[in-house]
């Protein structure tokens, strides 16, 4: 398969280029042990995460007007805890445990499978983040992006296919020359059904290790590839 | 004065980052030999960028629906060739001189001192320029930006007040935290009035060495700085 025709590559950036789940239970254990906190921290990512398919449900339904990404982790945040039964976090705890969003590392092949494919294609995000969201985990994990697109450009969260025909537009390019990259079949499959060419990536970890035999597989995508450095090499990047 | 406040920096691009007049003869120059064609190519570039103030113009009363900056340009090239008297070039050499605006050298302190501020602020484009076009500048000339900001993300151009409202707001930051550098007063004085803070850069050989003398200034910016070392000097970056 020849991908001469690809200019820039689209990448989800939770799970697919940054480790949310350990980097956010890691921010809340140290913000729990400044509260005398202690709880499962690994449980409370999980939880909350867990959230966001809901959230990001009640604003495409309407129950919610447009509200950004950090907004509905705020709210799906208290959510969580009062789920697990986790209590004592004071309002300036909370905004700072939300932040946490914002620290995460990127996997180890990230920074420098970016830089490689940079140097042949425009590297965009597309993800659900918020821009500023997005602008701080790259500063904090040294990914060079070309540019930040965001569903908060569009006003539609993926996986609507407002937000993939959003980015192409902005890109200056037809669906067709452009790739998603994802760890996520369900958000390969949105960007495929308006004409993207995919490449999904196996993070098995994203879930923790109790979770590796439940990782997807994508057999529709163009592309299947370890990380970023297995991606570069098979566009020939 | 003390910029503590400040957390991020949105650049003008043309004229401010990038030498538009040179560079805009020099690709006019090497596309009209290939075409057979001479003429005075920097009166080129200079009728072709004053076409850009009446052009936006259209969009803003609603003569013109929402056009993006690429359109624009292609659209007053063909009226300032018609003006200068210029002919003989068809369709692909216009498409391709209409692209001059993406190959575009940066001053020779860009690249650079955006680096250097690039380590303590969130650096942005705010331009008129469309994002498509932003990045392929970027690209061209190694400029490390943060998050591409431009007026087609908010649909107005500047100085319309949308556009530095909508960019602290996709920045996540109250106007006084963001700092608008531009080396042209009117874009600083309408940042100004949306409360940012405002850093002007004299860029005097932007119009040619024959008009430096009409070089502007602008004593109500908070930073005049020679370039942008001096401006990440006079920031402590």
């Amino acid at each position: 398969m020849a991908y001469e025709e690809i200019k820039a590559l689209t990448f989800d950036v939770f799970g697919t280029v940054v480790d949310w789940r350990t980097s956010v239970a890691r921010e809340a254990a140290r913000i729990g042990r400044a509260a005398g906190i202690d709880a499962d921290w690994e449980a409370l990512a999980d939880r909350w995460r867990a959230g966001y398919q809901p959230s990001m449900a009640r604003v495409r339904s309407g129950d919610l007007p447009w509200t950004n990404f950090d907004d509905l982790h705020r709210i799906s945040l208290v959510e969580s805890l009062a789920d697990l039964g986790i209590s004592g976090f004071n309002d300036a705890a909370l905004d700072d445990l939300n932040r946490a969003w914002r620290k995460l590392d990127a996997w180890p092949d990230s920074a420098a499978g970016l830089t490689r494919l940079k140097a042949r294609f425009v590297v965009a995000t597309l993800s659900n983040g918020n821009v500023s969201q997005l602008v701080d985990i790259a500063k904090n994990a040294n990914l060079p992006w070309d540019v930040i697109l965001s569903a908060e450009l569009m006003r539609h969260y993926k996986p609507d296919p407002e937000v993939y025909l959003g980015a192409a537009e902005l890109l200056g390019l037809q669906p067709n020359h452009v790739m998603m990259v994802a760890a996520h079949p369900p958000d390969l499959a949105a960007a495929r059904a308006v004409g993207f060419r995919t490449a999904f990536i196996d993070r098995t970890l994203e879930h923790g290790a109790a979770r590796v035999a439940a990782a997807p597989t994508d057999p529709a995508a163009d592309i299947t590839a370890s990380d970023f450095d297995d991606l570069a090499d098979q566009l020939g990047a």
